[in-house]
């Protein structure tokens, strides 16, 4: 599979172990961090422990798994072990675990000292598809999702689907939701193929193939004034169901999870309003009904959903905007949805 | 005085406030907030309510005076109230106030929402000469100053030196002794004019040279990796001196002062291993010794100065290294400092 090119970093498939610690040696940094969770220092590391170990002069740092960690304290957290460790301006910040690990590794690595290099491992489906590329660092404050952060490239972002192999199914269907999502804005025979695939462990080629399409939307428009708005579909509502789902019970969704929900909604007001067919609205409801679990939720919460929507970074001036499509594999941007809207676009969603 | 063009920003000297309620409303902003300190709110803030008032639709945040609001708590809380106010991605930051205002400004503006629109309204004279130019943003953590932080440039600087008729002497001089350092290492006729005018209150054409100077090196060099580094003169010393203070009593030098005696240092360091003639350290050290107090500090406290040092962003490796002079208006960077020649340049100055 070949390496990607992205904005002066390169995104490797193959070898990447290999290829991770021959970065590291032709840097001449003059020490490493790898960040972890709980979860990744078990599963992930031992992978490279050896490789790693013949390059000495480097110290771990290991944070609690989930979404909980995303926040300032963990971010403070490491910035006080970097103090700690005497790390300097030539020290690299190799992240290795899911999308927590790399938004927050950014985040954390592109403030400390005004920033210092970070690499990505993604180990989760997600964030090989989506979290590691494209330059996007975050935390969440007050239970807000990435409220704040950077948009700052990794030097290099190294993918070994391998990694997949340990990851428990739920996080699978998390990632395959963005792979589902690539499809849906911007390539129908891609969303077909996939329909078609075994998705219960997504092939190398699947994922090069996601990481392609929205590789090529982020180079075009890294700073999301216009084209990068795509990849918002299914995200409008799709981030405040995972907010308030985050706020109420965490855990009792993933990322994908709430966005394939957002992707039916956001289907339904395509429908409505840029001329989806209702054949396609019915293929995808179906689609993502057959691979994702229904979840509940009340009436009660609509307006609740709706001021989160308000908050949210992409909306402005009290409006909410969604991206939607006007066909499978055509996205539509800047559209305004009202509450009468959104609301009635929750309530398809109940109804399915 | 002429608008100074910086890295695709301006910095007026004149009309500075009727430029920031013209760029105000030709930015076509969602809404903008002010940051003020105590001090700031009181003495400066009078002078354009009345200006702002025409525009509507903002609100003021003002957090404690002082190098201690310069911290993550404060940063958080400022965060959160951006959040309480709605703030989206078009709106912007107003930062009225020193160097502590404009630092965590536009630190806290280029993370909220992965950066908003700031820019700076500097009212003392170390912000006006030195903070508000150049794009470093930051933050102190476990008193370690400016350890977090980005590269980030305001989209545009408004200096009027009449903020300054308010400003108590202390920190008049705080700002002269970075005015003092861009003649020391870039411009002796600077220096000899600085000399020898009344610099109880610098007359806005020195401010303006200052900011000339100061523009042009970062505009070379933003990122630091060169010529940049000349701007650190004093700096290595007198932060860890500053820092130092810092920890152990609050407000007992300011930033400008804690520089003041960086710089004889490191004019004794610079006679010793880079050329600066002894008439030439003799001139400096008896400029300070007679525009600064003196400052007393024990040789017990040498080895903990020096581990300061070892965490400072400048240093790697476990060296320290200093910016010197070769001459008045001569710099000369990546001097690598020893122990001991540190500890003899303290005796040097104590010895003073
Ligand atoms: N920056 C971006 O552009 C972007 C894009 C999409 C999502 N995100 C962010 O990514 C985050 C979600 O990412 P995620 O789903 O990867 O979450 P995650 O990092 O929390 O990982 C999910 C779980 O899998 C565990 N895990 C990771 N790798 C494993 C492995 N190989 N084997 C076994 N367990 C493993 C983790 O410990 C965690 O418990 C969210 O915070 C979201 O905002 C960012
Ligand atoms: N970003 C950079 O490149 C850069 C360069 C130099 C210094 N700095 C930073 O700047 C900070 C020091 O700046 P500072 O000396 O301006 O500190 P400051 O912001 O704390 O201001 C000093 C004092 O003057 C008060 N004040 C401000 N304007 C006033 C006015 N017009 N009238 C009366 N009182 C007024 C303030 O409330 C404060 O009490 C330090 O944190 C330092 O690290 C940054
Ligand atoms: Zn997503
Ligand atoms: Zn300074």
């Amino acid at each position: 599979m070949q390496t990607i090119q992205s904005d002066n970093y390169p995104i490797f498939f193959e070898n990447s172990i290999d290829e991770l610690i021959a970065f590291i040696e032709r840097g001449k940094y003059s020490r490493f961090f790898v960040l972890t969770d709980e979860h990744t220092s078990v599963h992930c590391l031992p992978k490279l422990t050896d490789k790693l170990n013949t390059l000495g002069n480097y110290d771990l740092i290991e944070i609690n798994a989930g979404e909980e960690s995303k926040n300032i304290d963990f971010c403070i957290g490491v910035w006080k072990m970097l103090i700690d460790f005497e790390a300097d301006r030539k020290s690299l910040l190799v992240n290795l675990g899911g999308g927590v690990i790399t938004d927050m590794g950014g985040f954390t690595a592109s403030t400390y000292k005004r920033g210092i290099d970070f690499v990505h491992m993604p180990t989760t489906l997600l964030s090989q598809v989506d979290a590691s590329v494209g330059g996007k660092t975050g935390i969440d404050v007050d239970g807000i999702k990435n409220i704040i952060g950077t948009f700052t490239q990794p030097k290099a972002v190294f993918i070994d689907t391998a990694f997949l192999d340990t990851l428990p199914p739920r996080q699978i269907l998390s990632g395959l939701a963005e792979m589902l999502k690539h499809g849906l804005i911007l390539d129908a025979a891609y969303w077909n193929e996939l329909k078609q695939s075994d998705l219960t462990k997504p092939s190398t080629a699947l994922v090069h193939r996601s990481v392609v399409l929205k590789n090529k939307v982020v180079m075009e428009d890294p700073t999301e004034k216009n084209i990068r708005k795509s990849l918002n579909f299914g995200h409008t509502i799709g981030h405040a169901i995972e907010t308030w789902a985050l706020n109420d019970k965490p855990d009792s969704l993933t990322h994908g999870e709430a966005i394939a929900i957002g992707m039916i909604c956001e289907s339904y007001l395509a429908h409505k309003k840029t001329g989806l067919k209702a054949e396609e609205l019915e293929e995808i409801t179906a689609t993502f009904n057959r691979l994702y679990p229904r979840f509940g939720f009340s009436r009660d919460i609509y307006e609740e959903l709706y001021s989160i929507m308000l908050k949210d970074k992409k909306n402005m001036d009290g409006k909410v905007n969604c991206t939607l499509l006007s066909a499978i594999g055509k996205f539509n941007i800047d559209n305004i949805c009202t509450k009468e809207e959104l609301f009635e676009a929750f309530d398809y969603y109940l109804a399915g």
